[in-house]
């Protein structure tokens, strides 16, 4: 039977949407920053071959990406301990997702939530945003990754590569570890406008997102602005109490301190008062990274070193594996 | 508007099934050889990656690929005047399938033909199955290909890379050619078991298909049991009478002649003395061509050298326009 390796090996991506908001930030990437420090191998791609499953601007993916990398680094990603890289510079990941997706049955596909939701938006979709759940397979199986944090709307995607790390064991001798889903307790980040909603970049409402760069000024007033309800004590029940709620969630993550303590702070505070308090440790907690992120777009070709480095450094990993790969298939 | 380069490129692929049959002789790879004399560029492959839409033993596989090689080698390719190399061994072709991917809409994949046929064949198909139509465009785009030999059975997939060509180009500024498809006017070489049937490798009857490394003796036997009728006389009337009409096909284009002539120099003889005729003819055009698949296959260092001289050369046509491809995505 195939032994996991001792040592495991963390992978994830994110889309190059430019830079975060405070929900990717609280959501995916403090997580990233505690995990390069938890496992001795870590790769965080910025996975440009799916943003295009959507339609883009080139300019402004081009920028995106740039934005996103210094994001990273800006929000706490050590390129020396984590691999930091973009996806479509390791072509690896198109080669291997073309022979998993002849180990993919069409049902299989069809029945992931994702693709039911999508293409019922999009009339029917591109064949992209049909098969992007086998690129995210060979994304996390070409480092042979072991543990992959996960969103829960992103479990059934894991399940996948899951199964196609068996399917090519079975039937090409033991290569690839199962990986396994880190599921991260973080709190959702709610839209300011609407509690109900995720925060989200694509919102319409400029006043619902908190980008990880807004000014001090925008901070205050997006959250001087936000929903929440008619009584005017701050206290956590996210499901009566939606908008208020998620205010504590952000003021407890910002201030990196428990929901309990975050109350305990409101006490005698109405919401006004509360959302000056929150509004401020937001704007403690993002002013160094904004900083840090301008600092970091002022100097386009140290980005792209640190990218490259990065870029090369994947390639170095996913080479072998993908000759063995061929050579296993019975293409050399 | 955009305008096609003066000088025609021809790109045209072949599944590694191994020796081929008379029928992949007489209906592609003749055409082939009288194409690298008529076009200043022609690319044939080699198309690995499309094999594994279907099962494949991988060491059977890797056994196959060397011997196409072999076979086309021993027909007549030219590696001065072709490229001829394995689709897998450049990276860009799978790379390219993606971008394309994200600009193909599913049901323009679930209307063609032979994913309507092949899938209800297999119980739905894989991924692969599906998709490698997309695969198909962009081994011709890749190449900024003009022109493509194909068979009638093809010339939908033709259509898609031609429709993707123009929607890359309206997307992102003209780049791709229109490629234009090459319909070849020979005759389909049928079973000799089964005249109603397409000559095939996978025929389980051994007696339908000759191979072209088949030893004198099994040529003679297999024409001596073809399939005719119980009319003496040999005529050409492939409606009414398919079996000889088969046979006359066979020796008219084995001896380099007209049907009218094969059709003349039979007068006299009834089907069983033709037979012999058109075995004759068979083994005279096949032996040469048998000597020369055993003569390479007993020196697998050189065809593999053959074949990586061709894998360089399409890896270099295929690198700057794949890097434009990305420069115009917005990938850098």
């Amino acid at each position: 039977a195939f032994k996991h390796k001792a040592c495991g090996r963390v992978f994830s991506g994110i889309q190059p949407t430019g830079v975060p908001h405070l929900g990717n930030y609280l959501g995916a990437l403090e997580n990233w920053v505690s995990l390069q420090n938890q496992y001795p191998s870590v790769l965080y791609s910025i996975v440009d071959l799916h943003s295009i499953t959507q339609p883009q601007d080139p300019a402004q993916l081009r920028t995106n990406i740039l934005d996103m990398a210094a994001s990273l680094l800006a929000c706490g990603i050590d390129p020396e301990r984590a691999i930091m890289f973009q996806q479509s510079k390791v072509s690896e990941h198109a080669e291997l997702s073309w022979i998993l997706s002849c180990l993919t049955s069409m049902p299989r596909l069809r029945h992931l939530p994702q693709w039911k939701m999508k293409s019922k938006q999009k009339h029917e979709g591109s064949v992209g945003l049909f098969t992007y759940p086998v690129l995210q397979a060979a994304d996390i199986l070409l480092y042979k990754s072991t543990h992959v944090p996960v969103g829960e709307d992103q479990v059934q995607h894991l399940e996948l590569a899951h199964d196609l790390a068996r399917i090519f064991n079975n039937s090409y001798g033991d290569l690839f570890p199962e990986p396994q889903a880190l599921l991260s307790s973080t709190q959702k980040v709610k839209s300011l406008r609407d509690p109900s909603a995720k925060m989200s970049k694509s919102d319409p409402q400029t006043m619902a997102t908190i980008t990880i760069t807004d000014s001090p000024d925008a901070i205050a007033l997006k959250i001087r602005r936000a929903v929440t309800d008619f009584t005017s004590e701050v206290t956590f029940d996210p499901r009566t109490r939606p908008g208020v709620s998620n205010l504590v969630t952000i003021h407890a993550a910002m201030a990196m301190m428990s929901v309990e303590e975050a109350v305990s702070q409101a006490r005698g505070l109405d919401t006004g008062a509360y959302k000056k308090l929150v509004a401020e440790a937001v704007i403690q907690k993002l002013t160094p990274i904004r900083e840090e992120i301008e600092r970091l777009r002022s100097d386009r070709a140290h980005l792209e070193e640190v990218l490259d480095r990065g870029n090369r450094r994947a390639r170095e990993l996913a080479a072998p594996v993908l000759r063995d790969v061929r050579q296993r298939v019975g293409f050399c």
